[in-house]
């Protein structure tokens, strides 16, 4: 960390919100119960059954998004299903292989801006059902998708009843990773809250990691028995921490007084300015991000001096003279870092 | 918890050292990179392959027990090996099956308060090798140990040097599991310091978790090319952080100035006075433990009464009228505590 | 093969009984569907419904002995549970660690020549369903017997329905594995009937290998839909051959005409007869066994003279001077060697 | 079967070639050890060794197709490894997920003609080795071929060479799945030779099922040491067949006398009358196949016709009023239904 310099390459580079760091030292002498039997881990799961209107979901806490997407994955799929997801889903590329690892397929389809659609998903099953062969084939187990999606977009509402009714339709579970839940909640684009996804997905994660938590991921389960055993199942997978309650500290923080929406919140506000200033500075917008992620097009020429003076995420090349970038903005993100940012950039 | 409750039941039960909060708060704000790739991570290391005698150590953080142990010996072993280790070893046991589901037996083999001896495991390797079946059978492929053993009692340098021996003659790895290491470094009985485990053992990890930190044990690797791509292998297990760094900084105070050393010491020291005190109230020891934990023997009689005051761990039944109870004692612990503890024994 | 030399050291050492070389010979040149999918496959189907008493039980024709163990123990098992087996058991010892590959600990009982009883497994449940840490503990999630045991021996009837009346109170299923199952129904000692394991098993297989196959086994699940899309499984599993009906003939024959009974009658006439009358001249037998396996103590001075003479397995060693051999014998044992390997036997 | 019909639906759909057949007979009565430790095993292997012209090799006789695919690349990659496969391969599709299973990602190249270059392999391999990521993705650790593909082309020598430089300088062993590879070797258009396999691949296999046996996959490593404890690994993976031997007959026999090339040309010549025939007749082949298989576009209006006279396998839609269809020949193959099939299209 250099003086002068700034951070926009990801949004998990610093601490956490100060809310949590306080509870951390506050709560750092109290006893408790391990492995999440405590009455902080308690409190925190009420506060998200609450946010998600449903008072008698299985809530879990993890650790982080990988672990959380094999554990749920791997414990939802029989050994000859295989998971939908899209072709730039996290878990199709950026797992080293985790959910293979526990067995399974990641059957592709192809993204459009980090999306898949009812649509496909019902034509990938339908193939499936068609196919005199299905037997010798991977049978489609789940669905796969992440909000807001690897490219900061967002399904709207009426994209996810869609895919929770094909789901339904083919009794198979509808999964939404939500790594970047508060930047979704937050946007004006949204027009879906957690009792929905509570209704429509059959597992979802709260993501704690890159939404202002040292780390953690809150799995929620709507129907309680829809995995029997979880707790014996993260702790083979080794997903369960023993001092359990600062995951409990954590979601309880994140949970109380709107914080994980009033972070998502912020952030969001910061990156739209800089999508909206860069634009009018004439910098193509790669992928219309309404979350807190902005992918932008560069010229190859102007990258050296960008590298010198911010730290962005390398995304792809554009074309032979230009390359996309992503800023990302967070919990941590300053004011007059966004200005400094913005002024980087030529009119 | 309740005021004037007593809390001896785990060395997990509080939440970390104060230095580490301290150094939490600190550091808060500061940008780095992720998944340990920052400069605290890199001070963290530096400091273990110190304590270790081997800089050219290949030190990994994670983040749990089980975890460790699952990704270590899925990592050393081909698949038709097992690990052996104590049948009361933690990975035989408390680990719900998290060494069959990465597709190994452990090879059990019966304890001595908790140990396995090298003649034991050459018998075992002979015993497959001079088998005519042996290509039907589970090969032998490492040897599991943990110090202190889940009794609390320690490997000398003497048995450990003769385990060591025994492997390296079949050319299988030895590894050591020390979530607890911290209070066997400290007791008065060790006769073996950081640098021997470097150079007797293939693999081993320094415990955190239940030694001061929030959670964390960090893997050391002497010869840094035994487990090539160790990275993606800790990814692909789910066993990465994004915010690595708050494991750096963890290893990075516990290894600061003896800290890890000290936090030890101190638990030993009130457990050794535990011990004493109840030994001479004429409270049998059942295990002679020189380390954190202490196992004890108490009528069955007095155990509600023990109960209302003080949370310990139930181990087993010892008789008819018995029963088998741990304490255990911790950085968290409070002389006050253990005069209390005392105080509740009669004479 | 060398003139003169005998065999007896298992019931795999030849080909096929002749009924089923001559039905190969015969369908050559049909064509069928593959993958079992084909009117022999059906008509042998058909058969062992029949015989087994349960019309519409799934049966399906696996390969060999461990495929169909790892397959099935897989197919029923979560992952967070194992399988209850006597310490003697094939998948407890000489599958290679098939069990663990496919991700499960073997949860050993000892043996009682062989066997283990209602009451273990009840004790082993009960243990683990009392225990504070279960969700740390593999859970007990199937009990898995051989009839004939390892040891040759039997389970009763009544040993059989309090082994099914615990699993069932358990809700866990009982799985036989009934490699050498000719020589259990066979035997004079035997008082269980096909129909009988229909009833009180909820898997088993009908071994063909060591009864008189070229290779095959016949699981009946008697709820066809106890394990869905098992196809599949056995596809993804290696477990399916493209040419089914080579299985289908094998098993068409095996249950025309009682052919597997008589296969079995045979092979126990000739073991008992041998077991007499080595018992006759002085040769303890090592473990009482009824059906085709003959387990004998034999002083370590005869063994080299023996050698010369025949093949057996050496099976342990007995004391300094003594060791136990097992001759075997099956569908192609013949009645000259029968006496040929008494009179080697001396008075 | 019904008299009159046509049986042209895949080369598994009869028994064995009658020498296969009449050498089970010959050595029914015959003891040997079992597991492949047998006398005629080791002709086999010996026979094989020395057509493939590497004495010193590795040889296993392995059941089937998935099953040795499945065991074989388990067996060579590492956890964080995957394999690299065109989009049509076998283990891409129709193996049910069996690769999966083993933890292992199939990345999929786009196929040409059922093959994939050395130019797609590299660029593979470098857009890994070039990603700042690549450690968070799954690693390229070998190719898997088929040969012929299952379009039934083939790779010419240049190209396997080729394949074989590059995965030699990336050093990851190249596969080479070969279950039809009689009529591989068999076809006017091939330039390779069994010792050239030997030289360019790392393994492979010679298929029997769909060559002639009534099953079994021999599989070559020129280097025997390739994979440790093979034996071990079958074994566990249920790919052991007890009385091994029945492969030993059927792999002996097709290597004795060159029946395995003399199969494979009275397949390809018929195949190649065939799709001569067809094309005189004006009907456009879907892929240009010099092997058994012919890919041939039929109207739709015509299938029904062809349903009533002829098993074919149904491939794929071509377009809106025609169907990719595809016929096979095979050792069983008669000249009179050759010429039948041909009847049944008009000029």
């Amino acid at each position: 960390m250099k003086e002068g310099r700034l951070y926009f390459a990801s949004d998990y580079m610093e601490g956490a919100h100060p809310n949590i760091i306080d509870r951390l030292c506050e709560t750092n002498y109290i006893h408790t119960g391990g492995y999440g039997l405590d009455e902080i881990t308690d409190s925190a799961i009420r506060r998200i059954r609450e946010a998600c209107g449903c008072p008698e979901a299985e809530v879990k806490l993890l650790v982080g998004g990988t672990q959380t997407n094999a554990i749920v994955i791997r414990s939802l799929l029989r050994s000859y299903q295989g998971v939908i997801a899209a072709d730039s889903g996290h878990i199709a590329i950026h797992e080293a292989g985790a959910i293979e690892l526990g067995g399974h397929k990641v059957i592709c389809l192809p993204n459009k801006s980090g999306k898949i659609s009812a649509a496909q998903v019902e034509e990938c099953i339908r193939a499936y059902e068609q196919d005199d062969n299905r037997e010798h084939i991977v049978m489609p187990g789940m669905v796969y998708i992440s909000q807001p999606t690897e490219y900061g977009t967002l399904y709207s509402l009426a994209e996810l009843i869609a895919l929770s009714r094909v789901c339904r339709s083919h009794d198979i579970p509808l999964y939404m990773d939500g790594a970047r839940l508060a930047y979704a909640l937050a946007s004006e684009e949204n027009d879906i809250d957690l009792p929905d996804y509570a209704k429509l997905c059959d597992v979802f994660y709260i993501g704690g990691t890159k939404c202002g938590a040292l780390f953690g991921e809150a799995v929620v389960l709507p129907d309680p028995a829809r995995i029997p055993h979880f707790f014996s199942i993260i702790k083979q997978n080794g997903g369960l921490l023993a001092k359990g309650r600062i995951l409990g500290i954590q979601f309880d923080e994140l949970f109380k007084d709107e914080l994980y929406l009033r972070i998502g919140k912020k952030a969001v506000r910061y990156a739209v300015r800089i999508t909206e200033a860069l634009r009018e500075k004439g910098y193509p917008v790669f992928m219309d991000s309404p979350t807190n992620q902005i992918f932008i097009i560069v010229e190859d020429d102007k990258l050296e001096h960008l590298r010198e003076k911010v730290e962005y995420s390398y995304i792809e090349k554009y074309d032979d003279t230009h390359t996309v970038i992503r800023f990302c903005t967070s919990w941590a993100t300053r004011k007059e870092d966004v200005d400094d940012l913005i002024g980087l950039f030529e009119g």
